[in-house]
């Protein structure tokens, strides 16, 4: 396997028109292989406004996609692994929140569902309720790639401490988050949310957000951002649309976890995470 | 139960004499009780420098510790809570990191041990084996107060998050961690780890260091701080010896849950963390 890769993290402004969207993702994808990226990771429901009234509407499913269809055809022609951020995917009648990776033939190589619907409501300020019209998924997923083994999880998902320890546990090196913080949220949690997995479990984490845009109904934060195991910030985007970079060096992992032995002290005979 | 109460956490600049540490722990536990303070704390190792080659020398066996008595008095002469920091504990031969925790009578009505052994080695930075010298607790500890329920962990523990969640699950509303990170760990780590683990589990969480001390062989970090449910810090101490305050408000923490309800959302359906 190789140990060193360039990741890109495309944090594109997510607009109301489906199709813009897919081109925008295009348009992303191509100017990041051209700068020798490895592996392009797209936002959270990068194909359709982060709004409730829309998914249905804008959901696909996996085997009649105009957007996976897309994103596969790029993949094998730039030869570039693609974690696809998510999309509102149906499936049996139900929309999930829906994580496609591809690898560089273009093949998906892991589907993860949205295992935390975000349910919040701060009077005045946010109120949003996933689980009025999503489904939630049920599956912890680390997906193996050429480089190493990669976690997925979306947005509220990185609440949960334990489902990244699972990740963790289960050999995922890097952590990939495409998220839609909010303007509440955002400023307050997810630098500090992003940082701290990274620390707690020696990992490179990712967080993928959409720019802001202030013409849909959820504005979300931005500042998408590139984490290594020691929890510096590698790269990280402002509020607008842009790429990031980063070189991704595994080696760094372990030379982390030798200096300071975090998964190895942890006191299996005192508890446990495990999944069920 | 009073949902409001008033926190000091003594930031005491810890020095090779025990005696001089004992006197200094006694005088800011009286000013703090003359501040209207209706729980005090101290660091970790409040009267030992935090160095292998001390703990033995200055450890005490719970039944016969100048330090314990000192500290039961001051509890009871001025009703108020205080949670000892740690100190080196001989019991049975062995030697712990142990916090005492006390009631306004000058009860001990709580012990931890320190379950995660704290073993670092980074080449020309910092290094400190706890092993080599120390046993490790087996008991998560949460203890019962006239106010809320108090976990305790102790430094190097609040790089677990599996022990903060438990603790909450358990119904702790105030986590407090006396913890002497250092000079490299601490502008790492300190901050990001202490407020991510408030957000995590919408609890207080209260850190307490010693003060910067360069004399010694392991210089503590300092920057004690007292962080609300939402992550916030509503009181920060910088290096130097000094007692910092804030209000408790434990109904706050019932209002973060409604907004964000993070605890309910957690998925025990696909997965679990329990004690042994």
């Amino acid at each position: 396997m190789k140990t060193n890769f360039k990741l890109a993290v495309c944090q594109m402004k997510v607009e109301e028109d489906k199709k813009q969207n897919i081109t925008k993702a295009l348009e992303m994808i191509k100017k990041s292989a051209k700068n020798k990226s490895d592996m392009v990771i797209l936002p959270e429901m990068f194909n359709c406004p982060y709004d409730n009234s829309k998914f249905a509407e804008y959901a696909e499913t996996k085997d009649n996609s105009n957007t996976l269809n897309a994103i596969s055809n790029a993949a094998k022609k730039y030869g570039v692994y693609i974690i696809a951020g998510s999309i509102p995917e149906l499936n049996n009648e139900k929309i999930y929140n829906s994580s496609f990776t591809f690898d560089k033939n273009g093949e998906i190589i892991g589907i993860y569902r949205k295992i935390h619907l975000f349910d919040i409501d701060i009077p005045n300020k946010i109120t949003f309720k996933e689980s009025d019209v999503l489904t939630a998924g049920n599956k912890i997923t680390v997906i193996k790639t050429d480089f190493c083994k990669i976690g997925i999880g979306i947005c509220y998902d990185i609440r949960f401490p334990e489902i990244l320890r699972l990740m963790t546990l289960k050999g995922a090196e890097l952590i990939v988050i495409p998220g839609a913080f909010n303007m509440i949220t955002g400023p307050a949690h997810w630098e500090t949310l992003i940082r701290s997995r990274a620390i707690d479990n020696q990992v490179y984490v990712v967080a993928a957000s959409p720019a802001q845009n202030k013409n849909l109904s959820y504005v979300g934060y931005g500042n998408s951002m590139i984490v290594e195991p020691w929890g510096n910030i590698l790269a990280r985007a402002n509020s607008k649309e842009e790429i990031i970079y980063s070189e991704i060096d595994l080696s760094y992992i372990n030379e982390i976890r030798e200096e300071l032995p975090l998964l190895k002290n942890i006191r299996n005979d005192i508890y446990e995470i495990r999944e069920k």
